[in-house]
């Protein structure tokens, strides 16, 4: 009986995400991770999102980063550097045993869901984190220098291209993962939050699957998102930017104004608080808290606050 | 302007191979590898034979083991153990970096005689090794317990399976390199060698792929093979072993009767001498010479010794 769902890209989602499980028992929380960044890199497949969740609940993510492995070390790229160029992509040993044991799986024919939830288990992890689907959805970000893969924008290309628009390849050929649909269709469900993270590119690939926004629509438990923009700038990656590219303010109400009347509450930080007033409508709520997750006690106190929240969403109701 | 072809297994013939290459210029020797013991791992395709070349031609080789790296590191292999049982198959860090290169350029669509060529170009490598073909040739261990990939039978059972012979699954539909095939026909050609690597599983899968063995039969050039049995013992692996539960005699005199009138020369260890009266004949001559590579100097000793023995072979035609 999931009692929580939660939409996840990468840093700032597990962050979130880590918080809610603290509160929340295993069979409570669904953690929805974002595909679309996922890549085919020397042979192995990366899926980023879902590696940074598993670390994060894991215990062993870099806490440094919030992405990759705590007490990594990098004698694989190193060696790759010296005998090709492809050392581009940050690939520490500890991570790449499990880019390996993931892409071996797969070639065995077992399905992404199936082997992050082998993934999750080996690393002792009671709380669900899922796919948003089996198949490969690409991100590819439009440029004015033209279309890239996701990865070479983000990594190989720093973010510097100036952005004009998103495709997901393969979106429209997947299925959404059955335990997502399911979860949204249940009435014990509390709460849909979408986690600070991107929206272009970490939660519009979720939202991008067929019949995902309907189920979201119908679906009865309040949907709630956090902002990831904080006094005008992200907190981490290039939301900011990608908002002033696309001619849009970058603020937390573009951020609301995105995802429209999919949202029955939004999330902002206490910095933002001056902008509560002129966003809050009927159908439409406000929470104001502070949303910067530093420490554990942020990602909990977050995850108390927007629980909370969606409590008063649902007695309003 | 090949001189020297040399068919080659994994570290004996490495061995043999870089005796050759010191006493031949780049462009005077064509090492041709054995593929039949490649396989895909965790995603990656591994070339145990080719990279074994590679690391004793590019002066990387553990000293010791005659296969991998030196001054290797096992991060990945540490971690994979505590991530997923696939942990049986030694992967050095360095080691893998290769292995990684060489997969991501397969997938890019590159074949792999020209990845090949492109990591021995990355290692400084000036003399030529090239894969028996460009696509995958498995082989596969007939066994009392069921037909096993090689790697299973060597390195997951460690050879203790009892042997009842051999399939090399895809050799009738691969195509021989066509440089081999060329040098073959190459009328500068001085010789072909047959490196003292295991007959079954080295050299076999190479004269199974189609139009091989009339090619050798074509060769103008003497054909000699190097026995990789010494005292009745195999120097490495498990080719006595194998001759052995085959039903046949453990001695030189079986790798020579194995290869038939295929050879015009045999090479055999000092200490069998006493073999070399019974063998010699007319169109079958034997070579007695130190043929245990310990050293470098042994290495180059014993490529000095075949190719006199090879100019010996031709003068006498």
């Amino acid at each position: 009986m999931t009692r929580c769902v939660a939409l996840s890209g990468g840093v700032g989602g597990a962050k979130l995400a880590l918080g809610l499980s603290k509160v929340l028992p295993g069979e409570d929380l669904l953690v929805v991770a974002n595909t679309g960044d996922d890549f085919e890199h020397l042979g192995l497949t990366i899926c980023p999102d879902i590696d940074t969740l598993l670390y994060t609940l894991g215990g062993i993510a870099n806490p440094k980063t919030g992405w990759g492995r705590a007490e990594e070390s990098w004698h694989v790229l190193d060696a790759l550097k010296k005998i090709s160029g492809e050392a581009w992509f940050q690939l520490g040993d500890k991570d790449l045993s499990l880019h390996m044991t993931r892409t071996g799986r797969l070639a065995s024919g077992a399905g992404l869901n199936r082997v992050t939830q082998e993934l999750a288990k080996s690393l002792g992890i009671s709380h669900e984190i899922i796919p948003m689907c089996d198949e490969p959805v690409r991100t590819i970000v439009e440029t004015t220098i033209g279309p890239l893969p996701f990865q070479h924008y983000f990594v190989k290309n720093r973010c510097e291209p100036v952005v004009t628009g998103f495709q997901f390849a393969g979106a429209d050929q997947a299925t959404p993962n059955p335990k997502f649909i399911q979860a949204l269709k249940d009435p014990a469900l509390d709460v849909v939050i979408i986690c600070p993270s991107n929206p272009f590119i970490s939660i519009d690939p979720i939202l991008s699957l067929p019949g995902l926004k309907e189920a979201l629509a119908l679906c009865r438990a309040p949907i709630v998102a956090v902002s990831p923009i904080v006094g005008g700038h992200a907190l981490k990656g290039p939301a900011a930017k990608m908002l002033t590219e696309l001619g849009l303010k970058s603020d937390a109400t573009a951020i609301a104004d995105h995802y429209g009347d999919l949202l029955d509450g939004f999330v902002i930080d206490t910095k933002d608080a001056d902008l509560a007033a002129s966003m809050e409508t009927e159908n439409h709520r406000i929470l104001v808290t502070n949303t910067v997750m530093e420490s554990l006690d942020d990602r909990i106190s977050l995850a108390r606050d927007i629980l909370s929240f969606a409590t008063d969403l649902r007695v309003a109701r």
